[in-house]
């Protein structure tokens, strides 16, 4: 099952992707795709639902964020062993965490906006992990049992203020739009092996990161165990796993980032794919 | 105005506290005290309301966190001159910002858990920035009037986990029961002067921590601001604000830390005291 919400910002109704790539209005069903929805009985509502019976939604609407309610949104870092390399970092022994301000959130194609002041902000496409089970030291074999499915992560990063203004990357990883997510949460029985999934990001039709998730340093089971033992993991909550090479903070001979006017796609195999333009800061952006 | 929640965990109903230090039951005015009662009209309706009307709570309720709905918990590290000496630490140039998950929120009497395999858990008496008005991009000047009040908060923090596991402070600050805060909310009027509040923390009736506001690198004026650089600050933020001398580990000769058994007391001027009973982790303290 493909979960959504679609509509305006802050007027997102609930939805589901039918088999042939249409959005099914799920209002009729539910109020709209809390964590509530996507576990347990819940999830069992909505999976004992016929597509075909639902109305199906016209047009192009707007996506929202996939789940409404994320509590935490955490992040690993330097995942891809031949992305630390091009960060000039080591490998990591254990992963890398940090978190996500959740007020960076958005819908998948919504705008990206370059701080005041920023030199450096950089794309990061990455495998969203979406837990539908409390998790408190999880074993690793049991660790797939917590997750709802997964979903698309544009990690968007500004790296003069993750790495050069003191403190941790946290200063750079939760900037406003910094947290495009979505279209759809995919339930793992339609993921099949989330080890295998290749990775793809394009700066203005330029294929800029190529990747796959089998190349990750620390798995899916691997990473909702690990933190599962610095923090409860509650239904929600997303994990971002690390991005491929091919970042701009990793490009030869010089490091480019993102200009107003630049548009990012990207895309991971059976999670859809995001397209977000770039614009430059500005007060009457500040609602 | 002292804002307050009461009751079993989960089942808080709001309350203020009155004049003579006595719980009054918000319930017949409020369902809950939510970041929309910090603020504007919420406030003012709470404001309007003669405490001597309400109903007294009598005995000794639980006090749950102050306000329901926190979506971010932001901290500040290295914040006292004198704390980043005893940590070996230099003083830093602009605010160390960090994360603490939100999952660690508590009440402020309710017990610390040591997490499994931890040996350097440790206190951190701090003064907590209640926001009530979005914030972002704001002068130093204005910041003020993004603040809805005050409030006492215990950065509990596990040092190994904080920096010897490699990746950022994150992993040794947001574990289970990391968070005590309140008891209340106070707003800026019954505060006075924010730089100039005494703070302490006992240990087993052993002063431990003993500071003043005054002595913050980054006053609550300069931390609204720069951190709303860096992510738009929502009505019910947390920001706590650094820690002054004390911790276990800048004890000598030797460094140590909390142990089942051990309570901290901690309080602030006008923010009222918060006392903590320790005990170790089992699996039987998972919900």
């Amino acid at each position: 099952m493909k979960l959504l919400r679609y509509g305006p910002r802050g007027q997102e109704k609930p939805g589901l992707l039918d088999a042939e790539g249409r959005i099914r209005d799920l209002s009729g069903v539910v109020a709209d795709i809390t964590p509530d929805q996507l576990w347990g009985e819940g999830l069992a509502a909505l999976k004992a639902v016929d597509p075909a019976g639902l109305p199906v939604v016209e047009g192009q609407p707007r996506y929202g964020v996939p789940v409404n309610g994320v509590r935490k949104f955490i992040a690993i870092g330097l995942n891809f062993a031949d992305h630390a390399e091009e960060s000039n970092l080591p490998i990591p022994s254990e992963p890398v965490v940090f978190a996500k301000a959740v007020s960076c959130l958005q819908g998948p194609n919504d705008t990206v906006v370059i701080p005041r002041g920023s030199e450096k902000t950089d794309w990061e496409v990455e495998l969203g992990i979406v837990v539908g089970k409390r998790a408190s030291y999880v074993e690793q074999a049991d660790a797939l049992d917590h997750v709802a499915g997964y979903v698309l992560i544009n990690d968007v990063s500004e790296r003069a203020f993750q790495t050069e203004r003191g403190g941790t990357w946290d200063k750079g990883k939760g900037c406003d739009t910094f947290g495009p997510v979505g279209p759809w949460i995919v339930t793992p029985d339609e993921v099949g092996d989330v080890q295998n999934l290749d990775m793809w990001l394009d700066l203005n039709g330029k294929r800029m990161q190529t990747g796959n998730t089998r190349t990750m340093i620390f798995g899916v089971a691997e990473i909702v165990s690990y933190v599962s033992q610095f923090m409860t993991l509650e239904p929600g909550d997303l994990i971002t796993t690390g991005t491929p090479p091919g970042v701009g903070l990793g490009q030869k001979p010089e490091p480019f980032y993102l200009k107003a006017g630049d548009v990012m796609e990207l895309g991971i195999d059976k999670l859809g794919s995001q397209r977000q333009a770039v614009v430059a800061w500005s007060r009457d952006l500040v609602a």
